[in-house]
């Protein structure tokens, strides 16, 4: 039996996890475009975590939860809420164990997610994003014994998105270059946590910065409040993947330590750093998954002459829309 | 002075370019999709050129030639005719050793690759594809001493190419996984030779197959002819990377001897297997990159429960034009 313990995992979990995922999780490689490093003046490194298997970095972490589970736990089934990501790294791990699992999906979630989560053989029910409280839509299916895995507030969760940061200081060691700064999409905290975690084990001087959609800067204003702050309700972002309504309370404690800070970006930049991915890097990512690349522009952080690493998330986003927001 | 053989290169020209290319050209990992590894009911892995330096394959061979100049060549300069992608690799690549080039562009070329290749300091001239004789437009260049960089009939621009090869035969060991079956796209048969050079060398059972789009099926002709034969007048193509009159001397006398076969897809597969790649594994391929992954729809390679490596082999499409065939 799996004990669920409230507190941050440390960098053996994040390389115990790292060996779970072992040639099941996509070694995402780092990429850069000269085009892209003359415009910022900077080396600018991308860790394409689009071409991970279910196109976000979220199967890393939804993997090394359920892989924890017991025979008990997974005969009983798991339960998520997830904007979508999230959804589809649970039911991609949980098929892989022959895990029954259930998902709850925000009505406006794209519908190429709602797809893929049903083809991987998870039942999915909606929810109303902005009116429904996440955790009572969940309760019943918890109530008859299934096993929640969080998006974003659980140990294994956070140490499964860590790998990525594993990965990370392996390729720069490789490529010999110094990691100045790391720039990643922030929604409840669990990437960059899980990152930062393993970053700066290793190298303390290294900048860990959180991006976030204006409307949306939980983390932000919680930083700089030094206290978990919810979002303020009426606004909306095409940055679907990462409207979360507050920082988690272990993401957050792992982020107060360890972020250099976090910046909010417009839909407007968000849209031109996909442009930019598209032409630069031939990369289909999606809003909430551009949203680094769009803070290199916001001249909040200082990259000039700098060695950067910045992670595009995802790139779940449905064609037609892809389609608009670039040809804009 | 670097004397031009009209032969073919050998393998161990190859895995010299790959050490001239190391740390160079970036090390295009394999990925694959489970979408469509069930729906081809095969194992089908990527082989991503289009996050190459400069966006397509083209780079190593034409950094594998300029990198052999002698000095008094470098002082001369080179020229190119190119529909845009060999003009970027030969571009970044006299770049690097600067040396002065001018590169010939038919005049339907994206704006996309005229701009990246200004944008690396070459000068462009532009010509009709269909009106004007390549070797016509270049030869006063070459007249006033610039060193002739062909797009693909050239043992340095074949092995380099053919470094494409190696590294999908080392991630196929490291995979512990067979490799049935290569597909590539075909325009003068360039990529194809030196790709088909090194797997053959090592797997001799692999089958290699080249695509090309319909009414430029010269390279398929000319396999059932046994000898060269060139495209009728009169075609048009989404695919204006691999438009090539002709099959070249050199590389269909490798063809010839290593490939399984050649097949034509139309402009709509094409254009269906770029929306596949957007969707399933989140790349920018441009619609010659994407013909290798349209070929599979077409029943022509028995691919069923087969290891299938398939190359895109560039992205470089204007944001406008590509939005408007993804969403087509």
């Amino acid at each position: 039996m799996t004990v669920h313990q409230a507190s941050a995992p440390s960098v053996a979990d994040i390389e115990k996890a790292a060996d779970r995922l072992a040639g099941l999780a996509v070694r995402t490689p780092l990429i850069e475009s000269p085009a892209l490093n003359d415009r910022f003046n900077a080396r600018i490194l991308f860790k394409p975590e689009v071409l991970q298997r279910t196109g976000s970095f979220k199967f890393r972490g939804a993997y090394n939860r359920i892989s924890q589970l017991s025979p008990d736990e997974r005969g009983r089934g798991v339960v998520a809420f997830s904007s979508g990501n999230h959804a589809q790294g649970v039911a991609a791990a949980a098929g892989m164990f022959d895990v029954d699992a259930v998902i709850a999906m925000p009505s406006d979630t794209p519908q190429v997610k709602v797809a893929n989560v049903e083809a991987m053989g998870a039942s999915v029910i909606r929810f109303d994003r902005f009116a429904d409280d996440r955790m009572a839509v969940v309760k019943p299916y918890m109530d008859a014994g299934r096993i929640l895995v969080p998006p974003f507030d659980d140990p294994a969760i956070i140490a499964g998105q860590g790998t990525l940061g594993l990965e990370i200081l392996a390729d720069m060691e490789r490529l010999g270059a110094a990691l100045d700064i790391v720039v990643a999409p922030c929604g409840g905290g669990g990437l960059i946590a899980g990152l930062s975690l393993a970053v700066k084990a290793r190298l303390t001087e290294t900048a860990v910065w959180a991006v976030e959609p204006e409307g949306f800067d939980d983390t932000r204003r919680s930083l700089a409040a030094d206290r978990r702050v919810a979002n303020e309700p009426g606004h909306t972002s095409i940055c679907d993947a990462i409207l979360t309504p507050s920082p988690g309370e272990i993401t957050f404690e792992i982020n107060r330590r360890h972020l250099a800070g976090a910046i909010a970006v417009s839909d407007a930049a968000t849209a031109q750093a996909m442009r930019d991915a598209a032409l630069h890097l031939k990369l289909v990512v999606e809003p909430g998954g551009a949203v680094g690349l769009a803070a290199l522009s916001s001249g909040e952080i200082d990259i000039e002459g700098k060695c950067v690493v910045v992670v595009l998330s995802g790139g779940n986003v449905d064609p037609v829309a892809y389609a608009r927001l670039i040809a804009a």
